[in-house]
């Protein structure tokens, strides 16, 4: 398993060691798990190219920079089988047991949704981790066109494989007309807390927050950011558009409002470059890569204190 | 009068004969009333194209799929006179008369709002009619372009004759920069309430549909969606773009909150093709499309109970 | 048979001379400050050319026309030095200079914001004048690639100078990742009153006006819009998209409950055609010209009465 | 300090009165007669935006600048009935015989192409006329949509009226797959000219002009330039796109190439703006009708002479 | 293997049956084989999208339609697995295996290149084939991103198991910066013969074409149309543009001179949506698809004589 | 003057000292010299991210890779002022100055055309140079925009100060509607070449490159770019669209050809990434760069020879 060297996210440092790095930054360039029109596996590439015009470092609201705080690099993209899927899956589990090992923080680049199950494989094999999932989709399938690993399924692997406690995972947005209803029942029955998108708006995205803070406590959780949990016009460059999802803004005080949370970990999926529009959904795939790491920042600030 | 097959809506099944279903979709591929530089006429196709990608059967929440509730079929395109304005108006008139005494409700794809008056003009031939509206615009325009029937017109004529009530007329949404305002005044002297969109803001939307229930109470009521009632970044395939209207997630929540009227039909118009940018009206239109299925799905099932 | 002459923006009338004006529309296609890739110079041509398909009177919410309450008419640009910075700064200085003596209340359809500051020192030689700034950024930069005179340092330039009141400069909707955050506690340390995104939805639209109204009172104030200030995907047509932005209609409530202010004038700056998707950003910029001027109208009858 | 006018089409005169003018340019937003999705009615509104930019005076080819050669104004737009077909079609007609009287050169910025049939009335009303047709059709359908009134009718009407001489007719471009061909057989049956896009290649553009320079020889001729004869990358914004055409500079040379033609008018027709790409038509219509303005320019030098 | 009925090419029948049938319109959505970021799997269905406007029956230079010619019908698209690479492989093998005993001729529309292995491999069972290949690239890599069976290793295969005989293989149109070259000797060493854009030019569109019929003569032969061969220009919406490319005229001058080969059977493939630009190359490949068709029947038409 | 080190063109190595190349790319992120609406300073960034996507290394006419052939690296872009006009010019020419002191090829991507002024200066700097220009416009002018320091104006300032040789420039593809016209009659009263778009369609592209060649001999020559010489469908992302123009496949047949001269160094310049459609010229640039290197690469083998 090798990485290649890349442009790095927001002009950041590279580095090849995560051992001695707080936070890193893994693209994650899959997309065998699609059975949608996307091309995830593009995703890594584009998020670097839209953060090159210009290096951003401060955050306005923490009035911090987060690279400042504590040392985060690009470590590249993971070199994954063309074709094989479950070649791949295995290796992205084996890059995160390292990683994990090395005790950094990961933000992974997707990729479909799919690659959130290998992360979470080596994430929560000691401990089955909480989660907090943004998404237009619960993503808890159990077999889809013909296939039991596909980005529709990645949590009801990880929850039947205890990798996930059902009980501590938070899934919010969630909305639309589906091809199927069994998953939601499966989900629910086994403890999954769904806000879906009336009840986000009926909570506000504060209370709904609040409300994951609640279910998972002090939980290690892992964060995960579809971005077809977004609506269209905010981010068109998705393999499933679901219109009437919640803004660009909400979707960054959420991620700003997890404060708090015991995280391990975070991606950002699905983003499927040949179906954005003017570079909308790239633009806002960097500004939630960014403030995921200054929630890293602010996490491992105040484990220092 | 011939109806030709089309591609179908969702990949549902087409029909010829409304008589043994519960709700139809019919296409209107008109856009002789138009002064604006639109094509409705090209809205019904594409608004099935966008629904061809995958079958959507499950309403998430609503936990069941209108299909299994009640008998739904697209009955295809009315294949109307391409020139001939009053002509076309009234094979409309004449397929919704037919279709009214088959017992079925229609949900009408549109077609530029004009379509609206021959449907109205059907649907409340025996009593005046309530109307909920959806629109950047209140269509009670006189006389425009030297036409009493142009897309700014169906309401000023429906009530005029005695097709609909103004006392239970609701439109929501109105807004804007206009060219005239007397077609507002005396919308309001004959009992219309305009719902603009700083009322809607301070309501909210629940408010809203609240206030519109309360207008309209148990009285047979139409739903009319211009898609120009959403903000152009939400819509902006359609010929008057005007800034500053409601989203998506708002638009699909007030067609859900209408639960409990007494409906007797819906239309989506004002969608033109042309003027989409990367398929986000159309997919926003198939969505509201299947919110007013769903809508007719629940009120059928209500009515049975 | 009647020919109709070529119409130009809004089609209201061209004038030379501001004496006999009430309100006066000026291009500024001016971008010599620019540190982005924006061509804000062509912004007045692409709003003028939006605006032109058809004639926009009447204010649906004021129940009025402004061009009925006040004497309205379009200068045309400005013809500025191409390459000379600070001469074109002069130019505009001058030309807003002569504008003020003629009694009329300008409207400055930019151009990057660096525009802004020579309108100031026009406008404030007299006084130090209030602000309210819509936008992403506080434009409060010390020097920025090399120069004090860039679209990042208006407000830093006018307040050192004297004709802007920090204690009377409100700034609404500041966020994002930047590339430095020096400025901002200098704004801070002056008196600079910031309301950033998250205050903004704190407050509430209605909430963070409000404020405003209470910070400069009847002061005499201006009123600059950036582009920017909206989310991205209501203005994509600008040189720094910034996620996580206000929404078109919460831009227009906020511009229309600035109503009671002493306002001296108006811009709205930050357009940049070659970005723009679809028209989208052209057509808000002629919505947010309409609602200044009729802010403007409203101001003019009140001090009449 | 001075204020530059908000510019018109490529910066010319605007005239009310052909009679001092050698050459006028008229728009004719009308689109009534057509049967695809095109909105050609905002063909000449786009065509003098795109021309806006900046004044282009000198052709490169000709070393000389039309408008010095000859008096050339804009006319502005003909104010046709919104809705009336035929009275639109009168009106056009009596404008251009009015016109023709007044001894200038038209050319016709459309609108679809059923314009060229009035225009045809009154041009050739005393005398049949010769044409030079750039169009992927023949135009020479006899009835379309239940009418004979067309945009793919015009030129049946006019040979069959005696306003074009239909030996005299040459029709170049016409390709691709047609829903009908008995209108083609009946073109070559009355002795028209068609120079398919085979041929059109085989003779070479020079070829195919010297074709039809002899077959019209001195003849009185009209210049028809359907958009849609160009490849639809070279001009995507048009209502049917028929790919296999020629490109831009093939236009452009043909229509150089017909210097020496007794030419009485032009048109360019089929321009539809919501089609568009990028600007791609908008500016090569400009262009277009440069070179017509040139060809005219020229033909007027030479009559002098 | 059962088909999904699906929306018609250009409204012609659909057909369960090949056996009544002249030729077949298959749809191939499989992109298995994709290395770029393209989804051709998406193509077959934007084809028929694109064709669904309206009928397109006559041939403007056969004088004649294809579909009075022969029989013709839409026989959907083939239901394959949907991760199963070589299994889906094998569904498009039985397939045609099927089909060509049936008698008829089979138009694919992909698809990925890959999908035109398993057709050679039944159309060429029983004798090696013939082939003209219209590409930028020759597809013969040996092995890419680890795998034997991608979309530049298709002819490679075939060669080698003996259903393509190299010597009979004819390439046009090859060009570009590549990652390798040995493939290109390796063809040219087995008797490929390739006439890269440089020698298609030299000898003319018709020069090309005659050169393939001399090396290919009356030997039954198949034609793959990539729609790479194109320059991007005409066909923007492919994986992997390479600039520098023949136009749309030249390809369907190309298909049309190509009569009077003993042709087999067509594809066109590579046409990726989410790629395309306004939608041009959905438009073009529903050309081309009506040129291959026109072959067919002529073919047919001679057979008969 | 430093260099920022960049995400390297084609994945090919970085360098920070030119002595130890053969060919070293150099981008020129400048566009103060721009009177249109272009912002050619992002261009180099934008030409890097095209070619991102896979590593080309090989050409496939001359069936070699320019890479192995000599030693070629991407120096990065010149850090230059931002603001002032000459700064920049002078820096750019500074550091030509030493890089040809160090003895490599030098590709500069522009960057707006007043670029290769400086670059022309340190060239020619013993010895007036040849030019091959392709582009719409001569740029031979004198003072535009109250400015002799143009991107209008390079050769007409190099022909003045003794570094062109205007007996041996060749100009090809000059066209167009122009704002003025004296420029041309300059250039060819001190003896330039002027292939205009008509001449080079009457000469061939050979035909026209032989004439270059015959005019420049073994002189020593630079080749410029501007990207605004090909058709705007091929080429769309530049500050002025000037259609029919040459095709992509002909402006790299044209570098190919020029083989044999005696090559100084060359540029790629005016492309305007926000101007450009999907990509397009993006990844032309890229094709046109991948060209100029593997044409330098056959004149340094050729010398070693």
């Amino acid at each position: 398993m090798t990485m290649r060297p890349v442009p790095t996210f927001l002009q950041i440092p590279y580095a090849d060691d995560p051992s001695e790095l707080d936070v890193g930054i893994i693209g994650l360039p899959f997309d065998l798990g699609t059975t949608s029109g996307g091309r995830a596996r593009l995703g890594p590439l584009e998020i670097r190219k839209a953060g090159m015009a210009w290096p951003r470092r401060y955050h306005q609201s923490m009035e911090k920079s987060p690279f400042d705080i504590c040392k985060i690099a690009d470590l590249g993209d993971l070199d994954l089988d063309y074709f094989d899927k479950e070649a791949a899956l295995k290796d992205i589990e084996a890059y995160y047991n390292n990683f994990v090992d090395a005790g950094a923080l990961p933000l992974g680049l997707g990729g479909d949704h799919l690659v959130t199950l290998p992360i979470l494989r080596a994430l929560g094999r000691k401990r089955p981790l909480g989660l907090v999932l943004f998404d237009a989709h619960p993503d808890t399938v159990d077999i889809s066109m013909g296939s039991n690993l596909v980005s529709s399924t990645p949590f009801r692997r990880a929850i039947e494989e205890g990798v996930l406690d059902p009980r501590r995972v938070v899934e919010i947005g969630i909305r639309g007309a589906m091809g199927r209803r069994d998953h939601i029942d499966w989900a629910k029955s086994v403890g999954v807390t769904i806000i879906d998108i009336d009840e986000l708006y009926d909570l506000g995205t504060d209370g709904a927050v609040a409300k994951a803070h609640e279910i998972i406590g002090h939980h290690p959780a892992y964060i995960s950011f579809c971005i077809d949990g977004v609506d269209p016009v905010y981010a068109p460059g998705t393999g499933v558009r679901v219109p009437g999802g919640f803004t660009s803004y909400e979707a960054i005080r959420m991620i700003r409002k997890l404060d708090g949370l015991n995280v391990v970990g975070a991606d950002i999926v699905e983003f499927s470059p040949p179906q954005d529009i003017g570079g909308i959904t790239a633009e806002l795939s960097v500004y939630l890569a960014f403030e995921a790491v200054s929630l890293f920042a602010r996490t491992l600030d105040d484990r220092k204190k």
